[in-house]
């Protein structure tokens, strides 16, 4: 029989046992802390509708949209009625409309999903990759507010998640709407046009931003300079960044500014209260996001050690959810982050490396004979909770020895004929690289207790 | 503007969000219990490449494949080159062959994700639904006892999940193949057609099936009675399985039966070691499973209180995974539960009820004044591992801890200005439906502790 060859689409990060479990290791310190600040859980289905996936504009992603269709269909040839999700945010929106009446509003939710769109393949850029969201969003209204528990979430997970320093940017698009109006750039159409350069300072520099506003728009050199003196503004503390919102209520009359302006006091008192140190959150008036979508208070996170990698956590206040779909008015706020990016990229600096596998005991086999007991062995430790893969064909200890450091697994089993007799275990602990002895029933103690001393400190139970 | 209806496609099975944490909980015990035997986590994708998924027969699933084709593709009028997985197993192959050279075998590994079949829409079908696996797959060889080792993945998962009582079924396609031919029923398609019929004994019983035999195929009265007390054959325990399969072997030459017979004494006799009481595991002759797949064991579970449901749990060995893309040989055993089916059955049944929220702590607010200091008092609470959802915005107790029962949130937080000034926090437990007062200092010691007691037991740290 001819053979095919075993591949996978371009643009799927496809894993290896030992780094899905670091991947899955950082989805679930995503999860936890999304948990841990009382978000609920949803997953919507993969495919959805197209006719209530897609709106009748069609912004750029959905134009990268995956059609899906059965066989059946195909074959009737029917046009494909189902699209794959290219976000998280559309579905969030038609479940919020669709089962408005049963769940509690401000609605706070947690969804981490794979999402599809038909990028162009190209190094790191990923056809299907991990979202995780988290959102509330409030019936009729949400006051500002709220928009100062979503840095509180982001620095407690990348503080778990050690990638070593980082920084949550805040900006406010009322501001910044309001501040380029006031130098006479208008709303809409040339205010998106103007941003989308501005968007591009922190890779191309000052000098570039300056020449292009100058040759593309049509502005004055005081007002450029005045713009590039705006959008570099970054606050060092949060007392400076009072300052610099009286200094600009002060110096501008416009309305959109003004409330752009109370509302980021609002947003920077209350994360004070959230614990966020204002070592890691500063105003940041270069960040815009997407125009369209985002009304109010924007997120983005950088890692301080790794700028290159850009935004690694973003989002936003939105107006309406899901005017698509109902006519109840659903402010929100929400933020987001690319897990499969994230991780790659980390992977590419070497900041991700074989952290040790889910497996914890390696009951080795050297003597067929004594397969019952190691099993038996093995049943017990389980019993008591401790992750242990028994090897059902007697080897040579070497080569046992080798297998469980090549993948990382901690302890080794070893029961001869020998330890039999004296009614003992004897026990290699390949990370302290020590070896002990120890009777059958004080081994799941002894395991679980040199388990939770590695731990850094000790973490709570996952609630249920 | 005109609104789209929200909906989802029919055969998709979205939950609320107090589902969702249920639903959760099984998907981790599952999860955790895969782990606890050593079996590592891989994730394929969902799109494949639809020559790499698809074989050139095409089997019955096959044929109800979703394809799935960019817009820019279907622009082009090009053929759709992706099509979505409609089980876990080919993915399974395909991997184990492309990344044969960096895995270790045996490769034990689970995978927990979503599948797609374009059913007919029907109560109880799906489209998209979980499925989670667990196989060995061995390189060149794979002795039997490894098929051992399922059956008390199994028995500790089913265990754990506390659904009552369980029975592990287990037989052998060798046996049954041979005990088949033995009676003049030819290999191939005529014993296919048979065990048709025999698998739905359980549910027309044995008249339905003797006169269905005796009917439609050429078979002797005393032939079909014999097979009739074949299928019927039931063990009763270790003991009265080995003398029913001694039996079998004195009463029959066939060579492949006594090879099924060699392969069922070694399975049970390790299935003891393992730890499975008899009393969740017996030999059932009925069980036959897809035909062309399985090769030896085959395994299904039945809950003792809720036959109807049918196999929640089965699986198999087979001969050789993955010859469509390799020319090694890789046998390899397996089994794999539908956990959205499950779950949408105990819900049916009423044995899922609102588990509790994974929010654990509601910090309540009746004051405006005092947000800043419950914002405080919660961070502390997460720092020590507990999940608290926040107030924002001041309300009435009465209107909060409504809230917080409905929700399924145990602890409800009350800080008045009298608990201020007396330097105390008032905490409502919901669940014991008493109330207390502990200083901020020790509050979250106090929390942990009782979310503590109100486990069973105390389960390890899930490990990384």
């Amino acid at each position: 029989m001819s053979l095919v060859q075993p591949r996978t689409l371009p643009g799927a990060l496809e894993l290896l046992p030992h780094e899905q479990i670091a991947f899955q290791g950082l989805l679930d310190t995503i999860r936890t802390t999304y948990e841990r600040f009382g978000y609920l859980p949803i997953e919507t289905p993969v495919m959805e509708l197209a006719q209530v996936l897609l709106t009748k504009e069609g912004g750029e992603t959905e134009r990268q949209v995956y059609f899906a269709q059965s066989t059946g269909d195909r074959e009737a040839g029917r046009e494909p009625e189902l699209a794959l999700r290219f976000d998280l945010t559309v579905p969030l929106a038609r479940y919020v409309a669709q089962y408005e009446g049963q769940l509690s509003f401000p609605f706070r939710r947690y969804q981490i999903q794979r999402v599809y769109r038909g990028e162009r393949a190209q190094r790191g850029r990923f056809r299907e990759f991990y979202q995780c969201d988290i959102d509330i969003v409030g019936q009729d209204s949400l006051p500002v507010r709220y928009d100062a528990e979503l840095p509180a979430v982001i620095h407690q997970l990348f503080t778990e998640l050690d990638f070593g320093g980082f920084m949550i940017e805040i900006n406010n698009r009322k501001l910044l709407r309001g501040f380029l109006a006031d130098l006479g750039i208008a709303e809409g159409e040339q205010q998106k046009l103007v941003l989308r350069e501005v968007d591009k300072l922190d890779k191309r520099g000052p000098d570039w931003l300056r020449q292009t506003l100058l040759e593309r728009f049509d502005l004055a050199a005081a007002a450029v300079e005045k713009l590039l003196a705006f959008v570099g503004t970054r606050s060092q503390s949060y007392a400076d960044a009072a300052e610099i919102l009286d200094r600009l209520a002060a110096e501008h009359q416009h309305e959109l500014l003004g409330q752009g302006v109370t509302e980021l006091r609002e947003v920077l008192a209350r994360v004070a209260d959230f614990g966020v140190p204002d070592s890691h959150l500063r105003l940041n008036f270069a960040i815009a996001r997407g125009l369209d979508y985002y009304t109010g208070t924007v997120y983005e996170t950088v890692l301080s050690e790794h700028p290159e990698i850009g935004s690694v956590c973003s989002g936003g206040r939105y107006d309406d959810l899901a005017s698509n779909y109902t006519r109840s008015r659903l402010p929100g706020v929400g933020l987001s982050i690319g897990a499969t990016r994230l991780f790659w990229q980390l992977r590419e600096l070497g900041l991700y490396r074989q952290s040790g596998s889910t497996v914890q005991v390696l009951a080795a086999l050297m003597d067929e004979d004594l397969l019952s007991h190691s099993l038996a062995l093995a049943s017990r430790l389980r019993e008591a909770g401790v992750n242990v893969q028994t090897q059902l064909e007697a080897a040579k200890l070497g080569r046992q020895l080798k297998y469980a450091d090549r993948a990382g697994i901690r302890f080794v089993l070893i029961v001869g004929s020998d330890e039999l007799s004296r009614g003992v275990v004897t026990v290699k602990d390949l990370r302290a690289q020590t070896q002990f002895e120890v009777t059958p029933e004080a081994l799941a103690g002894e395991l679980l207790q040199r388990l939770a001393a590695a731990l850094p400190s000790a973490p709570a139970e996952p609630a249920r």
